[in-house]
């Protein structure tokens, strides 16, 4: 479960993708209660139909950690979790919604100052049942150098 | 609750807080189970023995979105979440330990087409009980001019 | 956040009022789950439609838990809960209900024996999104006399 | 399981007793989860090291849903719950501790109005493994009386 | 609540049953989260569409798990849970569905080595709100007999 | 994710395992909450002082929902879970401990009417961090020919 993959080995343009995910009522009470973030966006369903989207939507902190999770494959030993970059939500999700992850090689970029690991930048593009994006942002995977 | 924050009216500088919450386990598990990341990083006590911090260490997403909901303040109306730049995890978050989110107006930016509004660039910093910074990012908010 | 607000600050007739929200399934589920309480009136959709209101109700402590949450606001140090009286169950609530909670400032005693703190009477009522009052209680706050 | 017990068979005195339960940390997040009351007493144990009890407190309408849970017995269709007085907070609970609810009947009273039923004053109260009183409260269970 | 039964006590043919419960989303949704099964089959409401039961299915092991959870009754001192032979899925269980378990003391066996207790078989029944069978198992009670 | 593995390509002998869990006092909390199962054998600290393992246990359910969930790999369309069989609890689960869970194939077995099919039958193993078993099972996966 654990094979090292080093920096060199990563080729900018590979993909892979993960099962989809429907969004419920749940998960969204489960984030309010986990987040404290119970703003009427995601809890007032009376509320949310006197505005532009007319029901409630999913926390855009939901999206991005269950978009993250649903990413997650084996465990490189070799690499680590940096951050990320424009991290964007451009289409509210809704409840029943299904969302679906995918994520490909973007860029390889020397680290600043380590010469013995580099970032391999993932781009994280999450997209719903309707083919539509509705988030995007871009992992960076410090990552070791084998050659070194 | 409502009350619109018009772009003029944000002030580099101002910062805001919140109370503490301490990270507990209940809070890694109920992560697991929302995100699906069920890494032995935040799962298994055994192996994390024979890693670099000895100790399960709290996923990323939820230190991020613990950080952001624990942020939410009244609702500003006339503004609204673009996304995130620069999230970062520079310490790792153990069982037990104790974090605060600040919020510091850092920029204000016209946005590169509308003229009507502008993006408020907050400066999120999360700190543990040691003083510690743990996660920083930037938060932006779209936020409608009022002299249009 | 923790500014204190001694008993002679206190005026009756004052209210606020908090973010509405929704009870969704989920909450009742949970709310079973959190106290062991697996009634058919709140878990069994067959038999409640042989009863009076036809579907699931919720909880009455889990209606009088969000209610009291929903009221929450900022600390005040010089005060605290010292109970619950007249704690009633007005209408039964529903799966997709929408409640608000409003408290008013409803009575000020002195304690019977303690000379330098006094109760406020808070009345809360939580509504739902029909307007029609669904539980009703006063929250006893044991508040200190400044002028001690 | 579901026995009519009217106004007139309920005994002055009678009692019943539940299992305990082991309030936990897990406990508290979820019940902050499901209430949104995230107040620093739960949930930060940083800053309760300088309050005066030095750790973290359940809440209060925790220990009053799970209590109220644990005595919830067989179902009695000829009678219901009306609502609670005298809900007091008598000594705090902390994590690790364990709850033991015990039910009395303590008073039958006539209702005002209807003669075809009365009110059956449960006293409940909520016992510590120090066998400490932590809340009491009065049940009022609106009950028929068989002889009408 | 904890008398002891005995071997010799339990009648074969006696049942028992218990209150209904409606099978939820937010049950699927908990229990992937405890267990980490996120596969379609329970998840992805699109997938499903694509299915023969078009529709998301409970997990097995929450069907299990709550049927058991279902028919525990008193304590009884003197038996403890062995294990369970020939589980068996019969049918699936949807969002909605609402399960009740029933338990029949099946047969009594001998334990092949100790004499001084011997084994209660209960065949545990789940049916849905169609009066179909949707899941069957023996549970084995290692339970002391009261002639030694 | 979705590759056909018919009958005959099952490898008696053939294992699998995955990353270990460490079951938490969070994990109890929950599964009580899920299957209403809250015998003090698993929710009461005090009561299991004065029982034989002095500590509380996890659930049955839970450690088999766990283990079975830890061994989910990739879906295999061609075959379908029957059932499980022999089903035991070797040794307590306690808070703390970490499980991992083993696949074994064991036995491969015609369908005694359908000729286009066969039991796959794999023996699941669960054991903790000292190497005892604590859970095993049989897995019946029914599973299509590829020769018919």
């Amino acid at each position: 479960m654990n094979k090292p993959i080093y920096y060199e080995q990563y080729q900018i343009g590979d993909t892979r993708s993960a099962y989809g995910r429907t969004i419920t009522e749940a998960d969204i009470v489960l984030h309010a209660g986990q987040t404290g973030d119970f703003y009427p966006h995601h809890m007032d369903a009376e509320w949310c139909k006197t505005q532009e989207f007319q029901r409630r939507i999913a926390h855009g902190t939901l999206i991005f950690s269950v978009g993250i999770g649903m990413t997650a494959g084996d465990i490189n030993p070799v690499a680590f979790s940096y951050g990320y970059d424009r991290l964007r939500f451009i289409k509210p999700v809704f409840i029943g919604d299904t969302i679906y992850a995918k994520v490909t090689i973007k860029e390889k970029r020397d680290h600043p100052k380590r010469t013995n690991s580099g970032f391999v930048v993932e781009l994280v593009e999450v997209i719903n049942q309707h083919d539509e994006l509705v988030l995007v942002c871009e992992h960076l995977l410090l990552t070791e150098k084998q050659s070194v």
